[in-house]
């Protein structure tokens, strides 16, 4: 029953990332090279992951739908700028039902070419737009080194497609949007997320601008954790999205594309997790509280067990997430650290003598030990779980909030640029342009994350060119 | 903006349903052949027939996964069956970026082989049986001819499929999940099924027993709504998924599978639908209200949408979906047969009379004209509302009920037989084989739809072959 323990993160932090994602069940290796099984525990943080940005998409006056996985590969030709990016990558299907086809279709890398055909069709007039769907789905992209949540062959996502009159609408929907993530990861997740704006060389194939959330992990490293396009007129030409304007004139729209995915579990494991396994934030948490009965013999089991299933009762009532361990065979001790490793943000135990006294004792993930433990009576146990949760998630943010402000080094010389991506981000002046990136990436390994939208206001020394700016950016190693 | 009038259903069943599905705006044609979209309005209705099914699979145990898309192509030539099935109807991937692959994956046109797979690893005890997991996602089987909905090369759905440790328990699951089909088609979709057993010609590929539920269209053809599958070990022995049983021997699973797709759609649409469009179960339908404000000038609008405002908040506080229709430059007459033909169930009508009054006019979808109008005061509103819409729902079912009935011919000859699957279902006492049901299906066109699980505890001739038998069964045409 008990394994080797995990390697701490110190050790190696790829190995504890690793198998912490195999031991808690949050994922499997498929058969196919690079793809992945989310497992019924991931799939759930996945579930309320999709509820808490589903909801706030429809509050944006978004709508559902879905488009075919499988598109012509000539749609991906017609962007010139977004076949390069993605023609690396394709899956392609070139028999159907036994037969060679005419045309071979790609699995979907990403839908923009697919949507903007449909688009095409469905607008006509300025009364048509804004068109605001989003779809929740899989894409597939041949990857060649992979690993679970980060990186993997098929990947599960969300992808919002939206066209507008005018770019200014595009532009404010893009921002709407990158809000709308920063909002999520930071409310949801407890990640403390860095909005900017991506270089030209990082952008997305085919947009504009692209806008990303940038998270630090727990090495240091950056996560990109979601992104947001302005495509400009780029699809609109390539698929003939037009529309007839209120002057009576046919004018190309001007459309938008924002996608947050599997991904986002990778950064909650490696922000929040700790040497014992994962932490899971309180609001995403499939399971918000897991009860441990304790006892010795089968009296005390049912005496146990009826004042157990009365407390679960109570608290699912109120909207708690909770978990009842019921299995036998296995020590209080063995279920403790099951669950720890799983991240349940809050356990209760309860044993013969809390039943004389009607009291249970609260032990928090994120607190381990005597520190994490409080005794409650089953009278005040709905008040207590509910503001011990909500403790839970602020003091996940605060803590990762604290690592990351300590973890960015601003840097004016590029031996200290060198020192910061080793152990963090390096904040800079920048002025450079593409060509300097590549040399800064090949020397060092690191990237430019982003611009971020908070800016200092003033003006600095570029760290590569001299020249003084006003901008900012953020350079990282990332996953 | 007058498109021409839709055919009726006595005119050209088909023309009206294809016409229907595209004007509602629920699906519309894709760039590849045979592929759908779903459109916002569609992809509303199938997240709530999600929603009604999900909840019923959690509260039997069930949990949601995802496993993946691309499968290698020898995974299906394990089990004998299943191959020869679905082999003629795969999408084969043979290029992965830029290259091409040494073995060529499918993609999934169902998934018990790799899920087979994954259980073979994860399962290794009795304690760790049942395994029941279900997943939402898209399949792929390359059909010749297709129709939005009701068969697609690319279609959406859930696939359940569990493990057990004897074939007691298997059956109780196909069977229990059988039941939450007929639940859910009967309660949510006001669709009186049948639940029946297949025949071993129309079972799945691979399984020992397929059960399904059967609906009548509205043109008296049969549509085949959700099946379960007990598979018996023969995914077990493909895959070898082996458990220590309590007893200390080693033995295969038994496994189940069972599925309902986007066709429950279409069936929808031609059990309820009429001549004016759709007629949406409201338990079901993406709007179970539409206001439309009546006025001719703007003081008029001004007054009448502040009154309009305030009735929908009180509404859709209650929990009510309403759509208001704030459109301008539409008559309320255009509005009217608009939402008629999107099959809203109620619809609520209020003018400057009304506001003086205090009134709005409900009017029925489900009854035309004046008999489906009543005029309800504010304060009651919220009360009539949420009792018509049960009246409606139930007033779905019954009628569907009673044209199900009508239209169930039971039938001694072959004569009548061949008369009665002109219009409907015919229901005969059978003990044929696999021959005689081809021999039926060539000369009538008709197949053998299910040995439904109600049975009449009597005994018979058979149709075909003159033996007495206890069994009835129901054969139709069917899409």
């Amino acid at each position: 029953m008990s394994e080797p323990k995990l390697p701490t993160r110190a050790e190696d932090f790829n190995e504890w990332y690793n198998q912490l994602v195999l031991r808690a069940e949050l994922a499997d290796y498929a058969p196919v090279r690079g793809c992945m099984i989310v497992r019924p525990y991931g799939w759930a943080l996945w579930e309320n992951i999709q509820a808490a940005l589903d909801r706030r998409f429809k509050a944006t006056g978004h709508l559902n739908a879905a488009f075919p996985l499988l598109i012509p590969k000539s749609f991906l030709e017609r962007e010139a700028a977004h076949v390069e990016g993605f023609s690396p990558e394709l899956a392609v299907v070139t028999i159907g039902g036994n037969k060679e086809l005419e045309e071979p279709l790609v699995v979907r890398p990403t839908s923009e070419t697919v949507i903007g055909h449909a688009y095409a069709k469905w607008i006509q007039s300025y009364r048509d737009l804004p068109v605001l769907i989003n779809q929740w789905c899989s894409v597939v992209r041949w990857e060649l080194r992979t690993k679970l949540f980060l990186r993997t062959l098929e990947f599960f996502w969300q992808e919002g497609h939206t066209a507008h009159a005018t770019f200014e609408e595009a532009e404010a929907e893009t921002r709407q949007m990158l809000d709308v993530y920063t909002d999520f990861a930071v409310t949801e997740a407890a990640l403390p997320v860095i909005p900017g704006l991506k270089s030209e060389s990082e952008r997305f194939a085919g947009a504009d601008r692209t806008y990303s959330i940038e998270a630090m992990m727990g090495d240091g490293k950056a996560l990109q954790a979601g992104t947001s396009h302005n495509l400009g007129q780029n699809f609109a030409k390539a698929f003939d999205i037009q529309f007839l304007d209120r002057d009576g004139e046919r004018k190309f729209c001007w459309t938008t594309s924002w996608g947050l995915s599997t991904r986002i579990i990778g950064a909650i494991i490696m922000v929040h997790g700790d040497d014992q396994g994962l932490v899971l934030p309180p609001r995403l948490a499939p399971f918000q509280v897991v009860i441990v009965p304790i006892y010795k013999n089968d009296a005390e089991r049912a005496q146990v067990m009826e004042a157990v299933v009365g407390l679960q009762r109570g608290l699912t009532a109120s909207g708690v997430r909770v978990k009842l361990d019921t299995r036998d065979g296995l020590t209080p001790g063995f279920k403790f650290n099951d669950w720890e490793m799983r991240g349940v943000p809050l356990r209760i135990e309860i044993g013969p003598k809390d039943i004389a006294k009607r009291t249970v004792v609260l032990a928090r993930r994120d607190r381990p030990g005597k520190e994490g433990k409080t005794c409650v009576d089953w009278d005040s146990l709905g008040a207590a779980v509910a503001a011990t949760l909500d403790d839970i998630q602020a003091a996940l943010l605060t803590r990762a909030t604290a690592f990351r402000d300590a973890n960015i080094h601003d840097v004016a010389t590029y031996d200290d640029f060198k020192a910061a991506v080793e152990t963090g981000f390096a904040r800079v002046w920048w002025a450079g342009d593409a060509a300097l990136e590549q040399q800064i990436k090949e020397e060092t390994k690191a990237t430019l994350r982003c611009i971020p939208l908070a800016q200092p206001g003033e003006t600095g020394t570029c760290l590569m060119t001299g020249r003084p700016t006003p901008t900012q950016a953020i350079f990282a190693r990332a996953y």
